[in-house]
């Protein structure tokens, strides 16, 4: 087994989510970055190259060079990341499958529904590896969730809350992460339903096993002056009847990236939160309470699989990113990866992202979410 | 200053509220149980009363009786508390006011909004004290968020995430307490939305000093053959345009009384959760947070005229329920009670109640919010 | 069944633990305050009485005095309570069994381990109810902490850990509360190590049901000008074998009553702190973390018996203190009261303090623990 | 820049601890692991190397071997890392830095407090770079508490309390990692105290800025059969006349990697613990309790310049690891780095290890803690 090589499109200076992605692929030492389009800015590119400490002559200018100039090498990239702003999804993804590189992508998808069915078909047509970066679905716990979900710990689903408060963006003067994060644009049609939402709603996905099939949403641009939501509330119904609630919201001060999430059924009921991931409280039939740990002997295999350090050690938001990487490097030597997000999920998120964005825009109450 | 005499109506054995209620008025010494209409059955009124330790003389079988007697004593009764099921509230608190004797009330204020209505009149034609134990307003770091809030701390408002989930009524077959929530003629129209969803949305008012004026409810049954709803979630705006939701489940298996408000503003953010009840999390709007703890030199008037005890040493909901007495007894005492809940607020829950309910079961996305 | 009913020794004007333990006895309507010598000054006696609420005939000037008028009366005292400094407790209860009058004390029993020898003489004696106020010992989880362990929860005992951290004590200037706690002649020979210490001494054998044999103190005067300890560090050794080690400070700023303990055995741990103690966490053998919440259906007959509210509605301090007082309640009814703490625990107290306050003061290394 | 190449003594198959430092090495991407001597066994040091993914030519089966072949190659290790049992640490590092190679060294610094001192002079001589994973000196909030306390924020300090509970060696079969751990002839004279009391110990110095002078050790192997301790009380003094109480243990069943420190001093407290790292109580003067995050914008530069997420994104156990090594490489690119502990705490370390175990065994009180 060797290391598989990666390309990063996207990731330039200043960018917070190109050097996680770069730390989150190769902590396990499966992958590693070695070429690059860091910044459609040839200069700017160099020096992000520079930043990575990876070879200058890989820091490409341009996508369709790097593509080439990988393909003629013989160490040449193994697939394709793109961590570009939401719009240049769509572009750099089919690029790379039309050069034959597998694609990771940052979530979303893309930045419109109709760009994701576009894609969604070029991903199919093109046979090759396709995963998607839903961070929180890259946490152990988060995993032993929906092992022990699945396994029925809970009984037929009844009730979901999940929540993603932050506050970051309570204000109108953004910084360099919030520039394209509030441009349609760039952004897409969502705001924060797009840029946490859909983290949201992919994880009340991925926990429970279960389909949202409709919704009622209700967004808005709270800060004044702004142009996409900023806060959002979206009320849901899963595919067995159970109900679900998402709150997402960038301008509640002081909130910093309190993603948590709240599963009931007959039997039982679960909750976990981002901020404190290593634990699991599950409270059983009996009206006992447990507090799984990470670590703890009584975790399932797909938790036991994506942990490095004994319970007491805690792991955070960069290993449950290396646990995407992981699943990603799996299915590119042909393994497995159940728990890898790919193009049914991307869909799904976009088309959660557009139903929500158009039926808050019409309060048109409860519509159904289809693909 | 002499001890003001009490009546209670309802709390009969088996009741879990009539000894909270005894319990509360007593702890500061300000009032005393002294006689009561237990049960609309003598023997078992009695047998409340060798419970409570008062004179069985003073346990009555029917209100009229008390009422009558009480009077006539020269130690009688100064108010009565009505402790009885939602239907009875109209009934006892309008004789009491006929026969000149100040009442508290459970909440919600009646088992339905004509009743509210009616019993509104009454109140105000009465002239009397009337007060509502919305307990969660007795907390002493709920009454700082208030305080704070008023005095500006979070600047304009903009959201509310008010919570109430429970996990008691998971279940079909209920217990004793439950028994009579799960029944529309007792009860009135609203089930998990009039036992705690009331509590959440006076709590959002109180801390706020905001009022809700249109909703959208999304209301169900969820455990199989129950009548009236047992999980809620209701979309709210306020008067300054500040968006809020409320949660308020009795099926959320193994959640206890986890009622918690978070509130935020353009200049930063609160939260505070019943459960531990003695913190409160402030976020500034320079990015600092900071622990409020009961007893601490900081906080304002309002929680310190209500804390009994030095920092740490915990107090909890009867004594937040006592505040609540201490509030009326002030009241009869002449002095000034801003906190304590009366014919507005509790015209207003019945309002909240009713609309959810109607709302939910039309589907009539946003409505206003009337009385 | 009627009301027993109390003279209070102490507890005049500015005292906080008067009015503490006025609600502790009162607040499940067993006991009532009726009388009191709440301060040796008749004016401030009486303003006192004004303060609780009781006739102010009923306030004397004199202990000689209100044991002999109480005893007059047909509805005179059943007992009386002591609240006074330390140096005080002595003389009082003395006094109230000479006059036949069953008698409840703050701890630390006296001032003095001679003091305390001769006092449990006179109680043996006199065969009258005595109880001692060991606060934490009236919280349920405690307990049920006790009842667990008594069961063989945990095996083999073989490591306590307590903590009673403060802060109050930190600067030299101290108000009301402290005056008499650092003054020697009051206070006795122990500061921090009689106020808190001696608390978590008590709480360390109630929960194990282990006797300290043998122990090391490192007791210090941390604040200038200061004649008692206010932090103090004491390794213990239990009969069993068992290690303990015992930290009770008032000079760590920003603590407020943090009292916790942590018991392990061979098969099992758990822990329980003050200022959240409406949980307990137990480390199970085979690696499971168990959160028991007050209320739960799971909990012994200990607990059960001294809870008021269902899970979720948090009782603290106060509820706390009054199951002490429902302990005395039943012994003078003659029922058995198990976990009320009296003599033996009150002697093993002062015999604590005095070796502990010895031992440091000559670095004595360990020495045995001997009543 | 360059990254710089790193070979590892010790980590072979089965070691939890190998990987961790090569995660933690790579994570930043300053340092590439290239060569190994991963087992004296030159066959499990090519599995090693599969599983780490390095070139397998470059796994040696002896140091000298690997030091002679990796000077000779342009392309040879930078530096290396001793990951292996503590006996081996010193013959390890003697052999590095006479081969001209720089040393990181997991901590102890070696088994003996003689085997110390002597690795002190041949660092001293050799003058090359020499670091000590003392890990827990890695995390952003434990830097910024020793930032805030140098600068003065909780004046003369008074107290320290520092605690590293376990559990996982309570039961006498003990699993790979325990095995060397419970044997003097690898582990040194210290069991407990030597594998994680050492942790405490430079946690308190780090964080402090004071040094131990004077210490009382209470050590006992518990586990029957136990050559080695396993639970550890030592009560401390530190230059400046503040007291300090440290708790280690490894039976204590159900913890698992429970370190944290509380530190106070005249003008206010902070606690911190290693399980929920991101977060930092800061007790002030005036009252007020303050509650710091990873990330926070009031963070000083000591914490910000080892933090690579925005708050709410947990980093931990790993990415503290990772900052010692940015330390070290740090250095050897000729930067500072303050924050790397070196031969004087390492030998600090020694001291207190061989201090504690044999004044405990001699009960032998309080004594010096010399070099």
């Amino acid at each position: 087994m060797r290391r598989l090589r990666m390309g990063m499109i996207g990731g330039g200076p200043g960018a917070f989510i190109g050097p996680v992605h770069r730390i989150a692929a190769e902590l396990d030492r499966e992958i590693e970055l070695v070429a690059g389009v860091f910044s459609s800015d040839a200069g700017r590119s160099r020096a992000a190259a520079d930043q990575y400490l990876i070879d200058p002559e890989r820091a490409y200018g341009d996508l369709a060079t790097m593509l080439a100039a990988e393909k003629a090498r013989e160490d040449g990239i193994d697939f394709v990341t793109v961590v570009t702003p939401n719009h240049n999804h769509l572009p750099s993804v089919k690029a790379a499958l039309a050069a034959g590189f597998p694609a990771m992508s940052d979530k979303p998808m893309t930045a419109t529904l109709d760009e994701a069915r576009e894609l969604a078909g070029v991903v199919r047509e093109a046979g090759l590896p396709y995963g998607l970066t839903f961070t929180y679905t890259g946490y152990p716990l988060v995993r032993e969730m929906r092992e022990r979900i699945a396994a029925g710990a809970l009984g037929t689903l009844r009730k979901v809350v999940v929540e993603y408060p932050q506050g970051w963006l309570s204000q109108p003067a953004e910084g360099k992460q919030a520039e394209w994060r509030v441009d349609p644009e760039r952004a897409g049609a969502g705001g924060c339903i797009g840029d946490i939402g859909v983290h949201a709603f992919n994880l009340a996905e991925f926990v429970t096993g279960q389909k949202v099939t409709r919704l009622l949403a209700d967004l808005a641009a709270v800060v004044p002056g702004r142009q996409l939501d900023d806060d959002c509330t979206v009320l849901m119904r899963f595919a067995n009847g159970a109900r679900g609630v998402l709150l997402a919201s960038q301008i509640e001060v002081g909130e910093l990236n309190g993603h948590r999430i709240r599963v009931y059924g007959e039997n039982g009921g679960m909750s976990w939160k981002q901020e404190e991931p290593n634990r699991l409280t599950i409270h059983h039939a009996d009206g006992r309470t447990e507090l799984v740990r990470a670590g703890d002997a009584s975790l399932g295999g797909l938790a036991r699989a994506r942990t490095r350090t004994p319970g007491g050690h805690p792991e955070g938001y960069l290993e449950a990113f290396a646990n995407i990487y992981r699943d990603f490097a799996a299915l590119l030597r042909g393994e497995q990866a159940e728990c890898l997000q790919g193009v049914e999920e991307g869909l799904r998120g976009m088309a959660f992202i557009d139903t929500a964005v158009r039926a808050s825009a019409t309060e048109a109450g409860w519509v159904d979410l289809t693909l």
